[in-house]
């Protein structure tokens, strides 16, 4: 269950909702901290339900059904709904500078899972799968729902780090293994906010191609970009088959909307469109996929962007000052150029999960960054805050309460 | 790709949902078959888009943003929203007579999502599924998606062979297997339209739960029964645990919805809730969720499935009529109680896979036998017919198309 859903839970009545606790720790964790009263929970990675255009997706709704008719309410179509794909390619077109043929573009039903299918089409039980770490901590566990054998990469502020991935793979191939994808979020990434530096993604992309690893790129927040473009993502450098990347409309218009697409090679698109699932279900959800296209076609997408990248800027730029203001010294976080979240390194000694009950008795929370390392191996120095859900005032009084446990805590 | 989408294709403008002709065999018979003009296509297996309740969805998702918020928006919660959930439970109960407690459902994206997170969840790589024959062969290509080891258990007029499955059973618990599932389709069954025996129904039921063996229950025709009620679910008499029955809105509603339900013990609906994907993605598309529970909770289920059923009901009769008048002597098609389909045995000596092509010529389509039976083997004296996309003029005409075609090939 997604941290996400206990605050809206307790928000928005999780009587009415039937939420119910959830069996793993972190899940209590998570449930007891979003039901406490006054807790200012900073873990939730997800958009402030405020800012959700629930008008322009009703008006869509409605367009969708008067504009495509039955269209909008059967199966789909392997190749996904022609109108949201060409609205995508000629938007990925105008924003990257590379067009994606109308066979390098699905469809998908998010990027959880398109993450999952790929999984399933892409690797052998036993394969060895790379993780960047910190990496997104809930991708990891589609992963583990298969039998795979999930080796972190470490990261650093520049991107994931070329020379320990170069050894790996041939220490890996030593022992006649071969890696059969390598995840990664290097843009805006969860959970650091961070992106990789230009050379980096050059490298990793010509190690992937030359050693035929598949490179997955989980691009949720290419859209949420608060000082100048985004960096080109790596399927925009990368030769035809070497990059599968997955986009999302669930940071840039809705989650519930449960939308994304992937850009790869024409293999994959071709194996991912005709899978059992697609051929028997059809493509993902037609009636929200023909709802995003008319919103989209209506030229709703762009505004309403706009509207979330002010706000989240402004609310990261409250956080970083409040941090700055209010936390006792020794803690670094670098400001993230885009996306969710900011990364803190917390003064030397101070643990972020010996941290997170203080924190949480002063009434605000936080992800602790050894969640976000697939080993458990690290991280712990380190915790994840998001600045979306909260107006720049709560923000400020969530960093004077972290500073108080902080101070609690030395 | 779904053989329904070709003649939507055919017939709602290929180019602007750029339909693309797809690679393997069948598909392009089938795309050849629906885009050839004025062929009836008796073997698309999908609702007549005509009846699809446009105006009452597109009231309904209006509704759900109005009366959920952003919680129609949101990342769902791992209980599924629920409303619908509610609604479902309270329907089963008064339609079968059993509660499922509110642990013993899970919303899904329809029933080959289900189906392929349960056997994500529930197979290990090498595994024995068991596969009814004939069955529902998209399904199938959901298996085949896995590393499963897939063998056909025969069914004849009155349901699954017991005997076959529990001899079938003890040849493999000497060679050291367990089969971890066995997939059906007992409820007018996809593709002969018939039902399970209420005897073979609990034989099975006692003999999986004897050996632990998961029943998947496909049981996405129930709503649609013309003479009578359906037979209860093999859900509805097992034990706690033995079975998971697949529900879906796709015949019931729409399936440009993708959704559906899960019916099953608290342990395996618990793994689904909280598998990597939904603890990532969130519920089955939210927004999708929420306008069907607010379809459902506004009353317009129940006179929308008895619309689908009067028609289909008409339409099943004029083609069995328009069959025994047409027909050359020879063939049988026990007539389906409910469902979409038809299941001609063709005269003796008559082969489905030779008819098809003489009988495109002639202007009308099928599914061949052979496509259902997972090992290949055997059907080929049988073909079949959907009877739920014409009205029953086009129906008797397809009929007479048909005849002519068996008289070519006799």
């Amino acid at each position: 269950m997604k941290r996400g859903m206990c605050i809206r839970a307790s928000r928005f009545s999780a009587r009415r909702l039937h939420l119910r606790p959830v069996t793993t720790h972190h899940h209590l964790s998570d449930l007891h901290a979003a039901l406490r009263p006054g807790v200012f929970d900073l873990g939730l990675g997800h958009p402030d339900p405020a800012l959700l255009p629930l008008d322009a997706i009703q008006r869509a709704s409605a367009q969708a059904i008067a504009r495509y008719g039955a269209h909008a309410l059967g199966y789909g179509y392997a190749t996904g709904p022609g109108p949201l794909a060409d609205w995508l390619r000629h938007r990925i077109a105008q924003r990257e500078g590379r067009l994606p043929d109308a066979d390098e573009i699905a469809i998908t039903g998010g990027i959880s899972h398109a993450l999952d299918q790929l999984v399933t089409l892409c690797t052998q039980p036993g394969d060895v799968a790379l993780v960047e770490s910190p990496t997104y901590h809930l991708a990891v566990r589609i992963l583990r729902d298969r039998p795979l054998k999930l080796i972190a990469i470490p990261g650093g502020p520049d991107g994931l780090d070329v020379d320990a991935l170069s050894e790996l793979i041939g220490a890996l191939k030593r022992q006649g293994e071969r890696p059969s994808l390598l995840y990664c979020v290097p843009t805006f990434n969860n959970p650091t906010g961070l992106c990789w530096r230009d050379e980096v993604r050059r490298a990793v992309v010509a190690l992937a191609e030359r050693e035929r690893i598949l490179i997955v790129e989980d691009d949720a927040y290419r859209e949420l970009a608060y000082d100048g473009d985004a960096p080109p993502s790596l399927w925009r450098i990368a030769p035809m088959g070497v990059v599968a990347r997955l986009g999302s409309f669930s940071k840039s218009l809705a989650p519930g909307m449960r939308v994304g697409w992937i850009t790869a090679g024409r293999d994959l698109i071709a194996r991912v469109r005709t899978c059992g699932v697609m051929d028997s279900g059809g493509g993902p959800n037609q009636f929200a996929t023909m709802t995003v296209a008319a919103y989209c076609e209506d030229g709703a997408f762009e505004p309403q962007v706009a509207r979330f990248v002010e706000t989240y800027r402004a609310r990261r730029d409250a956080l970083m000052r409040a941090l700055a203001t209010h936390l006792p010294a020794g803690w670094q976080a670098p400001t993230p150029a885009g996306g969710f979240f900011v990364w803190v390194r917390l003064p030397a000694g101070l643990s972020s999960e010996a941290l997170l009950p203080v924190a949480e008795a002063e009434g605000v929370s936080f992800v602790p960054g050894r969640r976000f390392f697939c080993d458990g191996r690290g991280g712990n120095e380190a915790l994840r805050l998001a600045f979306t859900l909260y107006p720049p005032a709560q923000l400020e009084e969530a960093a004077v309460r972290l500073a108080q446990a902080m101070r609690r805590c030395c």
